[in-house]
């Protein structure tokens, strides 16, 4: 694409064709300014194939409010809106329309409430409610939802692996593999899902982390066709790097020539005072080269340098390497924990895609409508009971047990205060017969999850840093029962509704199939 | 992410930290402005889990060439690489290696052969050749194949998509689920490789493909909410849409309401001289659903009017929609090849995301080095004899047989011509048991793939419209064999080596191997 339509496909016609068509229906009634409120949430966890996770991480939202605060139609975008034709000829959009839209098509009438990014989510809670004029709120669908769905996916998936990867350092490196720009908006969201920095030079640059990397096969294989080795080549790469000296040992063979080779350098290194860093493993049996490198490392006296390992690795992956290394490196009179303690992950494709489920299928729903000065709550019936949305304006709670682990989080209206509340009832959000109760001063801490954004247009709320998003998601994580923290079948979280809530949601599905 | 941070974060800074430590390496031993040569190719055609392609459609050169253009090191992407610090504080970068950057920092001597947008393509076949001074060649790396893998593999997911769909029109629906502005590339080689339309304006804009979409279930709710009816929305819409009017029928009872109320709203429409364009069934069971609706359609005397459908379609399950048509419609009185051919199919998630198979593994290679003059093979040894390069500067021809199919891809060394050749041996790959040979007589037609794209920087290439890369990519699938066409289990495509080729790719593997 040419930088001179970048503007065209990624601002306020980043949309699907029927927001406009629809806006401008709504227009054409009168219906177009009425104040509406959209819900955004997801039903399902991400299900990897053989393995479903047990949470989510929020994140997306503040670029969102970037995209939001520059997006509006520009005088180009309605000029193309102009072009578009009926099928018979006629111009699918008025003047009427187009002229409001390029004076009133922007986000300043938009108020919004949200769960921070970095939060654990979970599912039918409502993540981002947003409340505004109609045909502006159904325009933003389309980009809040491509903004939000992918980084929680990411964010999710970079928290399972770290999880896995017993806090190890953790390295994103994925943007050749990744959508196409979306390889930008995914490191970010990795970084706040569990990884410690990513090989993206112009994301970490935007966000203020270091970039790292090591080196290719590449060089080495460009020494050795230009009648040099291997050697030669670390040598040059310690010789410029030598505070920074990772190495590549699988170019050639590992253990009989990798790691000698990087053994030999980091020998020279030493006698020059530096400490080298590390080596990298990218091919072959991971569990066993690692305890085989690790056994040369530790003989020639560098027990310290990290081992980095990559090729397709994820959450299974990992896990089956550390499994290997736990029961294979007494063998060879290795410690398995100080080598795993010495370990580095460099995830690419499987985090940046996350591969085995590389969509969130978050959704926007209509879930209240203003009329005359009161919003009605609005419910859409779907066949599957598990898919009606929860009608109307409201809040969420976390509720946490006696350890200080979250147990449930509570969905009620807008004016509820659990708090208030002498017993607090948990309904399950369909199945009536699921019903708990608890005491208030059994829970011993309520924590209301949403925080307001936007008042109308207007930012109230201080976006926190990447640093605090990460400690946020660390904390939230920790506070987690471990049966939900289980990479594979895990506990079901629960997510409840209050009981005003639940006789609303009732009402409205009587109501909605009574007969007229 | 801010718009100022944008052209940070995806000009020439997206891309991996490692080509840069390694591009400063090579200008410290001055081998930067070495001419080498990589390829561009993949190993292995997608594998969905279930089932494998058995060709794949090029895609995204275009975006690549408009992304090398503009990319070069500004200033401040220079005082961002100053910025960087080793681990004990000195400065990552030289200021001699930073000013070789700032003022040789782009692609203009870079030369490029490249197979065009839209062709069919094969695994190990060069797709795109770079030739260029080592470390400009280097830092490409990762845009490349972030631009031309993403492409790769959405065009091949449309193409089989298009191929199940026995041609019927196909709309890219995904944005809302694409991962983040990936969604634009992705609507962008959708088109390229099957999809008629995209729902996504700005892309539709900057593409000249009108967008396409019908309304939202939200649309039908928000005037229930009202105190109206379906039938009121239904009606709104076609006031405003009379020649486009495609009407959602599953918002509250397809077959009890959504369907009546868009008859009813279709007869008024053709009382006035409109004629109704389609109904969009988004989810149930879509195959009974539609001939249902074909049933009642056709009653009511509207037989013309499209079927579209929609909810988490791909491959498989317009297959199994299809078969299940073909077997029960007879039962209904309904038609199956007129209800099939009246059939509509909106694609969203399983599309824009490749679900299945969500990252294409290309790779970029280096083959060729240039010393004193003399272009040297360059090869890398892998466990794995499948993952050994193809050495040097080489060129690709296709075979077709007598019936006019495509019978192989041959790769030969750039100065071959296998029309000069009496006899044409195709080697395999790495099985050295695998030799056909014909005579050249046999084989009436034989085609050049690559053609020159970059020659130092200059576009020597005439760029085709997406129309052209479409009926391309049109004519090469039905050159194709129905075996390899096939969805499941597809016959394997011959890609063959020259015995040329063969030999050295030999001489190289045993001096590699060979104990200096």
């Amino acid at each position: 694409m040419k930088n001179s339509q970048q503007d065209t496909a990624e601002g306020i016609l980043f949309t699907d064709m029927y927001q406009l068509t629809m806006a401008q229906l709504y227009y054409r009634v009168g219906l177009h300014e009425r104040l509406v409120q959209f819900d955004h949430y997801f039903r399902n966890y991400p299900d990897y194939g053989s393995h479903k996770a047990g949470y989510c991480i929020n994140a997306g939202l503040e670029w969102l409010l970037d995209w939001m605060k520059q997006a509006h139609f520009r005088e180009q975008d309605v000029a193309y809106l102009r072009s578009l034709k009926s099928r018979t000829g006629s111009p699918l959009f008025g003047d009427d329309f187009l002229d409001w839209l390029r004076s009133h098509g922007d986000f300043s009438g938009i108020s919004m409430w949200a769960i921070p990014e970095g939060r654990v989510i979970h599912p039918n809670v409502p993540l981002t409610i947003i409340q505004g004029p109609l045909a502006m709120a159904q325009i933003l669908e389309t980009s809040l939802l491509n903004h939000l769905n992918f980084q929680i996916l990411i964010a999710t998936k970079a928290a399972r692996i770290r999880e896995i990867g017993r806090g190890q350092v953790m390295l994103e490196f994925g943007l050749r593999r990744a959508h196409g720009k979306g390889g930008n908006a995914g490191a970010r969201a990795a970084l706040i899902g569990g990884a410690d920095f990513t090989s993206n030079v112009g994301i970490s640059a935007v966000l203020g982390y270091p970039p790292k990397g090591t080196h290719a096969h590449s060089m080495v294989q460009l020494f050795i066709s230009l009648g040099m080795s291997e050697l030669d080549a670390f040598r040059a790469y310690a010789d410029n790097y030598p505070d920074d000296c990772t190495l590549l040992v699988d170019t050639i063979d590992t253990l009989k020539s990798g790691i000698p080779n990087a053994i030999q350098v980091f020998e020279e290194l030493r006698m020059k005072g530096y400490r080298p860093v590390g080596v990298r493993l990218d091919s072959g049996d991971l569990a066993y080269l690692s305890i085989q490198s690790a056994k040369l490392l530790d003989a020639a006296g560098f027990p310290d340098v990290s081992i980095v390992l990559s090729n397709n690795l994820d959450e299974l992956v990992i896990w089956q390497i550390i499994t290997q290394i736990t029961q294979e490196a007494p063998r060879y009179d290795v410690d398995p924990d100080r080598l795993i303690s010495r370990l580095v992950y460099g995830v690419g494709t499987r985090l940046i895609t996350s591969w085995g489920e590389p969509a969130l299928g978050g959704v926007y729903k209509l879930v209240a409508v203003e009329n005359q000065g009161q919003w009605i709550p609005a419910i859409k019936i779907s066949e599957s009971p598990s898919k009606t949305p929860n009608p109307g304006n409201k809040r969420v709670w976390r509720l946490y047990d006696q350890r200080g682990k979250a147990s449930a989080d509570l969905i009620g209206l807008e004016d509820e205060s659990p708090r208030q509340m002498q017993q607090i009832i948990l309904r399950h959000p369909t199945d009536h017969t699921k019903v708990r109760s608890h005491a208030a001063e059994d829970i011993p801490e309520i924590e209301p999850l949403l925080v307001e954004v936007l008042r109308e247009g207007k930012l109230v709320y201080e976006l926190p840093t990447i640093d605090k998003m990460r400690s946020c998601r660390q904390a939230d994580v920790e506070r987690l029962d471990p049966g939900v923290r289980r990479i594979m079948y895990p506990h079901i979280y629960h997510v409840s509704l209050t009981q005003r809530l639940w006789d609303l949601k009732q009402k409205l599905i009587e109501t909605a199939l009574s007969p007229e």
